[in-house]
């Protein structure tokens, strides 16, 4: 009967939207349904999610005894064995115990994972870092975040607080983070310190094709800067290459950390790849042990936007393998 | 029958001494044999370490039945699964084929692990890190290494390279190491490092009680750091706290990045661990994410320079409980 089950649903809980969708075993997505994320009570949030389950669940045509489960990605602080949502500043989230709220409404069994280790498990499972036991997912967007898979299994740490990759120092008598630490990767390679490097240097009156907006005293964005990237605007080139080096930089670490096998970048500022990619790769090689950097696939997200709800549902199709490998 | 098995041979190949060991299934030494390291050729090496391993068996009084394998701890490069040591500079070994020497010759099963890591091992098992899920040991000696237990495994990674902790970056733009990366720790916080930056500024005329050497045209040792420091001499004493702060900033970066439990510090510069220690435990809550530090611990080796060869062994009772627990 349990060989039947063969779907599993995923949930991604995020700043700006709540996804539901159902995945197959093969990291499909066949139905999708998203709403926006409540920014009133924590009820309302709950309202919002079952709403989102239950519109999927009408809206696929799939026989509900073939579900496995349900997979939370969510942002923010977790427990992913007491299945609560510890703290989740942008989705307004404080001790929010997901799972019991899941189980009870649809009495399915309920896996959470914080957002950048469900994005981990679904490249890893089916993405950029298939078929491998040492990946490395890297989401740059506002911060910097990682999901790190080591001789095949998750890396979540004691409290499924591992991988904080934007507060690894990479100078020691660096800027100020706002976590406490001195001279964290994030403070030089996230969506906001791209953001704030453009804007300081334009201030300064750096040459670009985006000094007009300075000029009109605007505050230029990263898609004006990724524009003007793509124009050939050296500056915004220059800083977009800068980034990608303190990335590289960041990555030797991590590769001489874990002896890892691929290194996949996902997160919104990865929509700057072009520019940021490459300057990644040409560091790793530059400063890397020979040996260890070498064979490391360095690569942008397969599953997009999507591998957070995706990677999501990843644990039941793992556990499901252990299963019937021990089965047999 | 299998029950019956409750001991293992331990073996630690160091740039200095072969140490083989008995190690009970409770970590303690029964009996130890001790032979200099050859710095001839390779065939040598073998004679000894088979001689080592016989001396041992012939010391002590327990039934050869009762062994259920030898465990090698090896500086360089190995690789686990086949049993070879890539390369070991300090050892002269290049290829080396020790399991299957020692399988051959001893007709027992063995297990190969790099030195930091069996420590790591040794650490995690019956030491310092007992008891817990996620432990790092790292090694402060002429260089800086680690061996990472995360989630209740010993982390390899692909090329059993994994936690070379000395060449992870704390500066962007320090010193240049000779590994090829750019301000990694190792360049700021090992026994090498202390040592060079102490008769650097003893050189620029630093006021000290270890000046008088300078002066007669000698080089200062470690040692002579270590006891002027023990006097109160406020140059060394100021030289290993600053150590103390780079392995702190360093120690930050892997609890950020693996959520742990323990840090372990073993290895000759620990000599020094009352200069040392209370540094690196005020950088860390300094500057780590408070939920991330504030609950771990972080302590000297309880195995010491036997760490290495008692782990090595470890690996044998980890894989005994496991199977023990698959019988039930």
């Amino acid at each position: 009967m349990e060989e039947s089950k063969d779907l599993a649903i995923g949930l991604d809980l995020g700043g700006t939207k709540i996804l539901a969708a159902l995945i197959s075993r093969e990291g499909e997505i066949l139905g999708e349904f998203e709403c926006k994320t409540s920014t009133g009570k924590q009820s309302d949030t709950t309202a919002n999610i079952i709403f989102a389950i239950n519109s999927l669940l009408a809206e696929t045509v799939a026989d509900r005894s073939r579900i496995m489960g349900i997979g939370v990605a969510s942002a923010g602080i977790i427990d992913s064995e007491q299945k609560i949502i510890h703290y989740a500043k942008n989705i307004g989230l404080e001790n929010f115990p997901i799972g019991t709220i899941l189980e009870g409404n649809f009495q399915l069994p309920v896996k959470l994972s914080n957002d950048a280790n469900a994005a981990a498990i679904g490249e890893w499972i089916w993405g950029a870092g298939k078929g491998k036991q040492n990946v490395i997912y890297i989401t740059v967007s506002t911060g910097v975040g990682s999901g790190i898979i080591s001789n095949g299994q998750l890396m979540t740490g004691i409290n499924d607080s591992a991988g904080e990759f934007g507060h690894i120092t990479i100078s020691h008598d660096g800027i100020l983070c706002e976590c406490g630490n001195r001279g964290c990767l994030e403070k030089y390679a996230s969506g906001s310190a791209i953001n704030m490097r453009a804007n300081q240097l334009l201030k300064n009156g750096e040459t670009s094709s985006l000094l007009p907006i300075i000029e009109k005293g605007l505050v230029v964005t990263n898609k004006e800067v990724a524009t003007a990237a793509k124009q050939g605007d050296v500056f915004s080139i220059q800083l977009l290459k800068e980034a990608g080096e303190y990335l590289g930089m960041g990555v030797v670490s991590l590769i001489h950390l874990f002896n890892t096998e691929a290194v996949v970048f996902g997160g919104g500022v990865m929509n700057m790849s072009a520019f940021i990619l490459p300057s990644i790769k040409e560091t790793v090689a530059k400063y890397g042990i020979a040996k260890m950097v070498e064979k490391v696939e360095i690569k942008k997200s397969v599953l997009g936007n999507k591998a957070g709800v995706i990677g999501a549902t990843g644990l039941f199709y793992l556990n499901r393998e252990e299963q019937l490998t021990m089965n047999k």
